[in-house]
């Protein structure tokens, strides 16, 4: 049987652990990643040395990785001290990819050869893509970590997002979209990491005219002041403003408990209504396929050095395997 | 037959050539490194992170390595703007490797087989070595980047050099040179490159135990306030202060002439006498023997970008390829 061409559309943490949990399935995997990032090491590296954001697209490469544990492990190292500080050396890696083989697109594949990647991993756009952030004020704050350093962004809430200048999409990325038989989107931040790739016009229509069937890995969290109270019809809404009416055809839905201690960290930072809701009674005329499923990580974020109290650095996040089981089951429907 | 064992002692540019140089023939390479660097990239590095001195290693990598052409161009990438310009990736590279491999031996291991490495790269000691310059009025200057980058050095001179504390040799460095053929010694900076390993206790007594036979490769231009008028004996008799009187059994000295307009240049900034002479009749009883030959590079340095007069950037350097056939010839008798 012809294995299944997949594309994944995210960027950031949920991408990591859904290809993490895809890689050893017998399918193709196309890992379609944002590039509006433009915080942290990623941001540092942009405006001091022009080169495109290379964080969300480092984290698939790893995901993908069959290289040994160690140069997994390098391309995640932070540095700790110094001028390098805070820098990611995998970030470093790519930035300096792309200033030898003269594109990022082009870094991006000598990377994905040296660490041994199953599939591809590829940006989204080849332009320098920016992320304005318009609040409930009509103020907007330029940049994609706006969303969550700026406590504008808590306070007076997110309106809506939009590219500060639309660019093009990457011509790999409308052909593996077009040749795909499912796309995955998410799971991951809605503001950050999903939207981002919808907002470029090419992308979303290339979604909306291909064959492939849509799967939406439902976000578990709410975020206060960027999709607060958002339910699960709500962010289905969201993405088919863009990708087309009823064009989500498969949804993941997580149904397992977080535990209690962790439920109530959540909620003091983002909301009351912070586990996304689901309300079978909202909307009965909704053409996509419901899958509920555990798809909760049980795992600890494992403590970094120094990290005095581990137990605050848990979150409520997919469990790839878990995640990558549910979806394989769709594939064959 | 049995492929010979050689150990190459030295450090930076020097070791680089003759090591790209030896790479293509079948011999069982082991270059044993100085760690003495403290200056540039490798100094802050040193510095800021606590590391062991990565640069001379990292040339004798790419040297050495048998990885793709991007791989290896990307070990010497060095950045031009922000945080880290000045800095070389492959620097940066060991220096996480060294982190997360929990020390620099394993890390230069570990990069070893990343980059596909022919041979063994190994730094002369796992200890945290300085250098101290004693100028000729008795003044103390600390640090090997003193030497090429401290005006006193060419005004005052040097009186000699010392390690500020003695430090351990590399176990296997010792166990190397204990098995080797031949080792050979240079070509490289005499204070930069090659004493600093001889100046190990260890190091040196088991050069002069060894039962391989020693080959000097002859420096080509002497150095102002540093080797200023030596000549090859002198050369000779320092090295030998050390691994033993008429240790060495071969020396290979360069009669190629530089071109005038690269001689005009070196004896403005380093003196008159500023190729290494020989004098047949200076010592009659000397014991090793000399193999002259052409062993000047005729190429010229790759200009950097902005570099406006790509031909200052031309050196007196020897030619790998020249050199390791010469040595190969040693290798036979």
């Amino acid at each position: 049987m012809r294995k299944k061409n997949v594309v994944t559309i995210g960027g950031g943490t949920g991408s990591f652990v859904l290809l993490t949990g895809l890689k050893k399935y017998p399918i193709n995997i196309s890992a379609v990643v944002s590039m509006a990032d433009d915080g942290g090491s990623t941001g540092i590296l942009r405006d001091e040395l022009g080169v495109l954001p290379p964080g969300d697209v480092r984290q698939c490469l790893v995901a993908l990785s069959d290289s040994p544990e160690i140069l997994r492990k390098l391309m995640n190292y932070r540095f700790e001290n110094g001028g390098l500080k805070g820098h990611s050396f995998g970030n470093i890696f790519l930035s300096a990819l792309e200033k030898i083989s003269g594109g990022f697109a082009k870094g991006v594949e000598e990377a994905a050869k040296i660490l041994d990647v199953k599939g591809e991993v590829i940006p989204v756009s080849n332009d320098d893509m920016r992320l304005s952030v318009i609040l409930n004020n009509g103020n907007i704050l330029e940049g994609e970590s706006q969303l969550d350093h700026n406590e504008k962004v808590r306070r007076i809430g997110v309106k809506n997002i939009k590219l500060k200048k639309q660019v093009k999409a990457n011509q790999k990325a409308l052909k593996k979209i077009k040749d795909s038989d499912f796309i995955f989107i998410g799971p991951g931040d809605h503001f950050g990491s999903i939207m981002p790739n919808l907002l470029i016009k090419e992308i979303s229509q290339a979604i909306k005219n291909s064959r492939a069937r849509v799967v939406y890995n439902c976000k578990l969290t709410n975020k206060k002041g960027q999709t607060e109270n958002f339910d699960l019809d709500d962010y289905v809404s969201d993405i088919e403003k863009h990708i087309g009416k009823d064009r989500v055809d498969f949804v993941t839905y997580n149904i397992a408990k977080p535990p209690r201690e962790l439920m109530e960290k959540y909620k003091k930072r983002e909301g009351k209504n912070v586990l996304v809701g689901f309300e079978e009674s909202k909307n009965p005329k909704r053409k996509f396929k419901l899958i509920r499923a555990d798809l909760l990580t049980k795992s600890v974020m494992k403590s970094e050095k120094g990290d005095a109290n581990s137990e605050k650095r848990s979150f409520i996040r997919h469990d790839g395997k878990k995640l990558a089981k549910v979806l394989m089951r769709i594939l064959k429907k």
